[in-house]
């Protein structure tokens, strides 16, 4: 599996992963009817950089990074990650993390705040604590999952 | 005071209030030299009901309130408020944020969260207390004070 910065040429294929994650509802609070732009427009957003793991060629996931506020707060890290629905479980999500957070560090960020961890994706859970996040807080009933209803976002942090 | 939603003639004076503490720097993570067509944008965000508070016919603060992601997690509010420089310490803040709270739940909203209230702007702090909203957890050193260094940044919640 290969890391690297996103061209030109990946954005349709990270546009149709961003469309299916958010088709499914599960993992992330987006129009469930997304647009292909309008996927494009939400993941390529001003400031970010855009990471791909590719695997034989075909677009297999993506990460991003950027300040989670400006000026004042620029010195923190977001983060989000989308694995293609039908490559899960093969350790696309690590690798991408683990790339990001490498990267991220590398360029003077201080620590990384994911905002909205949704408690029942317990494999990103488990996998953002083994890479040294840990739950600040879980904000209860946040977000409607599709089938568990309301369910928790968690805010995770880590140092970096 | 009047509290009453915005109309396009209070955008200038809400502007200068916003560049005002964009300067000050103290309470929120936007730049110091913030222009007043960029702090209009960055205030009059899309999907936000804004409020202004009017003393004598002058603009003095404004509060607004907005779903804090969309989609799936579009039932939880968040909102912002700001008072003129020369007009803090007369209430205009709490009858900003009473009145805000008011209308989110009267919207349907089943809570209000705070992404980032500065630890050391005791006053706002102590005003979201007596509101009933409570500290989840403290972002450590994720805001660059201009005299007090890097301070924590509080994630703040109430149920409506």
């Amino acid at each position: 599996m290969l890391i690297r910065a996103a061209g030109d040429g990946d954005r349709d294929a990270v546009a149709d992963i961003v469309c299916a994650i958010a088709a499914i509802r599960e993992t992330y609070a987006l129009p469930r009817d997304l647009s292909p732009a309008a996927a494009q427009a939400a993941w390529f957003e001003a400031g970010a950089t855009v990471l791909v793991a590719v695997e034989d060629g075909i677009v297999v996931g993506t990460g991003k990074y950027l300040p989670v506020r400006p000026a004042g707060g620029a010195h923190v890290a977001t983060a989000s990650f989308m694995v293609a629905p039908d490559a899960t479980g093969r350790g696309v999500g690590r690798a991408l993390g683990e790339e990001v957070l490498r990267r991220a560090a590398a360029a003077g960020y201080a620590a990384m705040q994911f905002n909205a961890v949704v408690e029942t994706n317990v494999a990103a859970v488990a996998l953002w604590e083994s890479l040294g996040f840990q739950v600040m807080t879980t904000i209860p009933a946040a977000f409607e999952h599709p089938t568990a209803g309301r369910v928790g976002l968690h805010v995770m942090y880590r140092k970096l």
